[in-house]
């Protein structure tokens, strides 16, 4: 099936390009189009709509940023997604492919032949290929190397060797380097003959014959300094540099913190091998955030919004199955009391509340804990200091709310000594939650996992068997 | 109490410079100073901290970035961070104080006296000092107003009108502009004649003689184009604008889609009044993606990890409560039902899988909606087609989970009609944990309220008590 196939007049083209355009026009794209500022937002949709042709929607397409033809294919459902994507000229689709999420991605490539993928690619640059390579089929990747010139192939090689979590995966090649000995008045011609500087570029790289960095000469201190001077007098050596190697979390973190547009990526002979910009540290960080939310909440990875039905399942069912069983673990404890519920059945309706309180408060905890752990301010020296506030917050939670579940017990069944177990037993279940709260994500940062991934199922599940254990547990030592 | 009150030499002193010296090696930032490649970790902690004393680490403060030590300040228990901040130097205070968290900021300015607090401010610029200005107290306030020149007043002024999400907050004023109708080699020497140019200027303003923006000069452009040619010719007109009072939300996406550096802000008459840079931006992309984080989690905002006991519960107590409530009407729904389940007690202990499993799903449910709608994905055009989907998936979910569960019901309780109502109860439970799942954000949304706050305990709530009452309202019908 070929990219073409799927330019079709459907019949529901009129909702389609409806849906396009609202949203084209909620996120400002199309301002420059309003005829007047005073027509309204629905008319000047319609008005759009009635006059729209499919030729006249390229046109605007064509017109848009690859950014936001990307955002615009992720919003829509998967039959409005194509057909936008077949109205996209086909040099396009490289910077496209590039700015959309990996589950957009491989819709797209899925109706594209390796000629269409091929062609593609012939617009990005080795790092921007190494990007979308993972998603490309094997032999369309082989066509893409044979293509490439020597350098450009040996850079798509090395920028395809890095995880995706280190720095040589953010890197780019495109560095403008200077030698220590020459005058700004030299630096300032030759740049004059170039005809573009790449982008975010705020500093040149100052390197000798053999590509060792000596230091960064700033745009901003070029521009203020004599252009009689030397390079290496006015360059600085107080710069920022990263190793391939390095994480891309510590990368990021360095440019949050030093405020950087670019830095120089080098390897272990100190030579230049590329650059990272903030751009790029960007979509990191951002993907980041998004990834321990979506793991916290114990999903697998970014699902595509319009994923097929089974693709959304099998995202999810890992945690839902990990759940399940400790579901059952749970319905297991409770199984053990049978006898002591039979007896004194409201301890079945007053169970939960113990149980759903603990999870609450642990995934406070969990959250605090998983949140400091990303940002660095977690260590042995520490933890413990943390651990003893926890505990300290969840005693007082447990008098205070273990008062009012007392009281609840005690005014539905008016029972001194069920309020009283009722009070203790939340008491333990939050200081549970604390406990294991705190443990859970620092012993899966210590084994190098992620510290987010399922936490809240697992908190869930502790303080659901924990909560009935210790209140069913209690009510038949002193109630049955 | 001042600052300088807390300098004492505690008798932990030790203890406590250990940590300080773990933390500055751990994030390498003293890098600089280990003496062998070879020497390891703890031999270096240990040798550093043996002949340390207040002032050696005193003079290593003084070496680090603000950024480091707002870093090691927040990483610190309260006694140890109070320590720190006395050895920092006075005049570093003001940009130490920008760069932590609200919450270790008030922890810090409580220590300070109000003569301090304002020599604090003496050293930053109108757009910083508006950023700490809400934890100042009222008559330093006045004091930091009276001590400004007019014009960084007005500055000032505006700076602290601007609602905390809107760009006006993110702003600040160090444009660099010129005219249109002069040569680039003007430019350049006006340029040289200034000390520096403010970071992150990637581009110079074009401006008429009222401040309108003309365009924009990107340095890359100024620095490849012939010195002979205007301004005018050079420059840009496609350009991205925002509006002071415009969401900081939609500034930030643009900042990503488009890979800004820098940006102008203009009135709404087109006036120039300042600008946006991007570390601005990332600092808002962290903090608003912690928020989500954290809302989610039913926490109200950013904690400071080693917060007095009594602040955490503050922060926490809001959606605890809820949670109680919840918990509560929970319970009595279980309570309608106590005579089913003194007649059948298996009810009490299969009951909990239905709640949990269906909670479970739902967070799912909700994390993918909250995250589309923060990324602006949704609207009414595709939310029918999302809803259809989650309903789907956990249709499918229900099927195959609820045949699971069934089978473990029918493995304990050898009973075929109470398999049955649990399959059935499995699947009515993750269909309303779909519908709610995807209700509750959207609706929040619509109410221009936060989707993810407190979402996660809502559908909990939802899931628990719809849950229970499904089963046990099924299991009345059908078994007792």
């Amino acid at each position: 099936m070929t990219k073409a196939n799927n330019l079709r007049e459907t019949e529901h083209l009129q909702e389609h390009l409806q849906r396009v355009i609202h949203l084209l026009y909620q996120h400002k794209m199309v301002e420059g189009l309003v005829p007047t500022q005073t027509m309204e937002h629905e008319e000047f949709a319609e008005a759009l709509m009635h006059r729209q042709s499919l030729a006249e929607l390229r046109t605007l397409l064509d017109k848009l940023h690859p950014a936001d033809v990307a955002h615009i294919l992720e919003a829509m459902p998967l039959e409005d997604r194509l057909l936008i994507w077949d109205l996209v000229k086909a040099e396009r689709d490289g910077e496209i492919l590039l700015e959309v999420s990996d589950a957009v991605r491989e819709t797209l490539l899925a109706t594209m032949n390796s000629g269409e993928m091929l062609a593609a690619t012939e617009q990005l640059d080795a790092d921007e290929i190494a990007d979308i390579a993972p998603d490309l089929p094997r032999y369309v990747l082989d066509d893409v190397f044979q293509s490439l010139p020597m350098e450009e192939r040996e850079k798509l090689r090395a920028a395809m060797s890095y995880s995706e979590d280190s720095v040589g995966a953010l890197m780019d090649f495109e560095v403008v380097t200077v030698r220590e000995d020459v005058t700004l008045e030299v630096v300032l011609r030759y740049l004059r003959r170039l005809d573009e500087l790449p982008d975010h570029t705020d500093q040149l790289f100052v390197v000798d014959r053999e590509e060792h960095v000596k230091g960064i000469l700033p745009l901003n201190r070029l521009l203020v300094s004599d252009p009689g001077a030397k390079v290496g007098a006015v360059m600085t050596k107080k710069m920022t540099v990263f190793h391939p190697d390095e994480k891309a979390h510590e990368a990021a973190q360095a440019f949050e913190r030093y405020d950087l547009v670019s830095a120089a990526v080098v390897n272990v002979e100190d030579k230049l091998v590329g650059r990272v910009t903030v751009n790029a540290v960007m979509d990191f960080i951002r993907e980041e955030s998004a990834n321990e939310a979506l793991s916290l909440a114990g999903l697998q990875q970014e699902e595509d919004l319009f994923a097929p039905v089974w693709k959304s399942l099998k995202n999810r069912w890992t945690w839902l199955a990990i759940n399940l069983v400790t579901a059952f673990i749970a319905s297991r404890v409770i199984g053990v009391f049978e006898d002591s519920i039979e007896k004194l059945v409201a301890l079945a309706a007053l169970m939960p509340i113990i149980a759903g309180i603990g999870g609450n408060s642990g995934n406070q905890t969990i959250t605090m804990i998983v949140r400091a752990l990303a940002l660095g301010q977690l260590n042995p020296g520490n933890a413990r200091k943390l651990f003893s506030k926890e505990i300290g917050v969840s005693a007082v939670n447990g008098l205070v709310w273990g008062g009012v579940v007392g009281l609840f017990a005690f005014f539905i069944y008016r029972s001194f000594s069920l309020s009283l177990v009722m009070m203790m037993a939340m008491m333990l279940n939050l200081l549970l939650a604390a406990i294991v709260g705190v443990l859970i994500p620092l012993t899966l940062h210590r084994l190098g996992r992620d510290p987010a991934a399922g936490s809240s199922v697992m908190i869930t599940a502790v303080t659901d068997s924990g909560g009935f254990f210790i209140f069913l547990g209690l009510a038949t030592i002193f109630l049955v």
